[in-house]
């Protein structure tokens, strides 16, 4: 196997990147000058050297605490609960959100083995127990595993005086009615906002 | 800006690869061990240490000249003339063909100032006169460039006494060689057509 070959081997493991594609990037590496290579290389090795996770709420960090817990802006009051850290760029995307994150981690799945305790629950509760939590909006995936872990968080706080919200499931902005399945139509329907005038 | 902003941004200039996918690819690298983000940082500088240009086809080898120029049991009466180094993986996974290729570096177009003196016409014609070729298959791709490169070979090589042949179609004009299935690409080499005159 030639390097090039063990290149594209390599390149088709990542997600969402087959064989072809592979081939076509190790190429592009190929055509481009030396100096593109090595700084591609370096920034792959200096990821893994210099992000760590915020030990606040779990974010990827370069400094710790991470850039939204020490922001003195931030609503402290309010905790959007996540379940990986790059939940935590999408959400801020947004432009819409100023409290603070919480990264569980993943999700309840018990067929992968993946319980409460493997999840960061312990800490969310410390910090709801320390800081004046007044919200928490809980941003799990809508599956089965993401709302099995939604309904741990409810249970979790459901008697400590906090309003618990979870991100609105429905139709895609800009979707098609016509293409939006069974479970997505049903929870939209159910989850209707009424007009306020 | 982050590392991980930095490799995001880096990633999302590869071929095919948009923002979403290279945030997805660099929070993969970061979610595994260090050893794997080393192995890969490390193929990608070893790729362009190792990989050259064949001097006799322009082919991507690691030993010069490449396996296919060496191969003692090559048709050398036969030489596929492609574009660039990937179209003679392409050709080769058909199992189809088993004579020499030709690399021209690129295709004719005079918008992107690539005209004959910037390919590898030279080198081909020198190889021509010195071999017994008795047939070059142009293989460029069925765009503009591609048939525009294709008719310039035909004029070099029309009065020389040997076969030329095209990839017949099959291959979906305005497509590229590189993303064409293996069966068209066969089904392709077997029904080129020669140029009648």
């Amino acid at each position: 196997m030639t390097s090039l070959d063990h290149l594209i081997k390599l390149l088709s493991s990542l997600p969402g990147i087959g064989r072809k594609s592979a081939s076509r990037i190790a190429h592009y590496i190929l055509k481009k000058e030396k100096a593109y290579a090595e700084t591609l290389a370096r920034q792959i090795v200096q990821v893994k050297e210099k992000i760590r996770a915020c030990s606040v709420c779990g974010n990827y960090t370069e400094l710790d605490p991470c850039s939204i817990c020490s922001d003195p802006g931030r609503d402290r009051s309010v905790i959007c609960v996540v379940e990986q850290p790059q939940d935590v760029q999408t959400i801020e995307d947004t432009n819409e959100f100023r409290g603070l994150f919480h990264v569980l981690g993943g999700a309840i799945s018990p067929i992968d083995g993946i319980g409460p305790r493997e999840l960061t629950f312990d800490k969310l509760r410390e910090r709801v127990g320390k800081d004046q939590i007044k919200e928490i909006i809980i941003a799990t995936n809508p599956t089965v595993e993401g709302d099995t872990t939604a309904l741990y968080v409810v249970k979790l706080f459901s008697e400590k005086g906090i309003t618990l919200t979870r991100l609105a499931s429905g139709i895609p902005v800009g979707g098609d009615l016509e293409y939006a399945d069974k479970i997505t139509l049903a929870r939209s329907l159910k989850g209707r906002v009424p007009y306020s005038f």
